[in-house]
């Protein structure tokens, strides 16, 4: 089975379609290369217009919807890496992926948090979605998103 | 007219100076370059020993103020990379900007904040101003300062 | 003296050793290498398993127990590249360093404490220990960390 099609799975799986445009919230592109290194901006958990998880995870928003916020900001990257290579076949390897969550002053479980998207990353890669990890707790997100993520990932061409 | 003078006009649009010593606020190096690949530290908005606009974004500092810091952040990475490499036009390709706000508990508008230093990107750089971006809202920054930006960056050379 | 020498003399003013294993916190890899650069997780204060400079800068933690936390950070991210390595004198350069610091609402040291880092990897490689750098001051950090860092680096081979 091909990354692409474990992509439409883990979509199928979240309840969402990531096929439309992915709007980006401000004056950037959502992808830039650099010979074969690819930056993805930082994707906040948009699905079409609509940031689906919001709010301070540790208070209104619990361990597991944070998770899937990380699911969701990582299957926009994916999305936004599977248009620029034509098939997640081409992504050689994710090699730094930084979440931020909003959180409330004790919450402490961050990396539980960016697991929902790491796990993501393997399900759909496999031994190209291992990937170094950072994970912060942050004040706010823009458009009051509880996770964003970026990451740096290169391509097989 | 190249990137250069419109560097020299977008700090003359600012009313600062960008001329003289690029101060940094501890035991690191301003810019590294590894090849062609380009890493700025992060810039707060300091110009010549004063931070200009400190203090929380929502709260003491407006949302136009916090976008004159994202562009006084943005000038001063730009100083350093046309010291780096003679002029501006040596510079290929923005890759990818972070740019941290001290943010009120419910302040949402990071993207734009994040927009004034984008635009001058775009403004002084045309093409090779385009990147990818991460904003984020976070508790404080070194010296009180109200915006924090670095960036990486690629040369022709 | 080599760097590896210089590391261990270091470890041992810290008063902690860094040759077990190198735990991580969730789903991803300690360090990943694209080429000859080298990225490296975020790495939090934990000797063993145990992190062992925890809370809130400014409030129960002070400046000196963060500067140890920051150093502690470097030195795990040190053994990782020396074990990547086989030696740190195969390190060509720290390119960039991010320090994220678990703060109050008004600490304003974030250079000061990330220095506690810097010195140290200006002490273990010398000149190959110059880095960019960027200093911010977050809400919360996994396991409660006071500090976290990150880097990336380049190899000779």
């Amino acid at each position: 089975m091909s990354a692409d099609t474990r992509f439409q799975e883990a979509a199928t799986a979240l309840g969402y379609s990531f096929d439309g445009e992915l709007k980006v919230g401000g004056n950037y592109v959502p992808l830039m290369r650099d010979g074969t290194t690819l930056y993805v901006s930082g994707q906040v958990p948009r699905v079409g217009s609509t940031v689906v998880v919001t709010g301070r995870v540790g208070a209104e928003v619990v361990l597991v919807d944070a998770q899937v916020a990380a699911k969701v900001c990582a299957m926009r990257a994916l999305a936004l890496l599977q248009r620029e290579l034509g098939s997640l076949e081409n992504l050689r390897q994710v090699l730094r992926v930084t979440v931020y969550t909003q959180c409330t002053a004790d919450f402490t479980h961050h990396s539980e948090v960016a697991d929902g998207a790491s796990e993501l990353l393997h399900a759909v890669l496999g031994e190209a979605g291992k990937h170094t990890r950072t994970s912060v707790g942050v004040y706010q997100l823009p458009k009051n998103a509880s996770v964003e993520l970026d990451l740096i990932a290169s391509s097989r061409l």
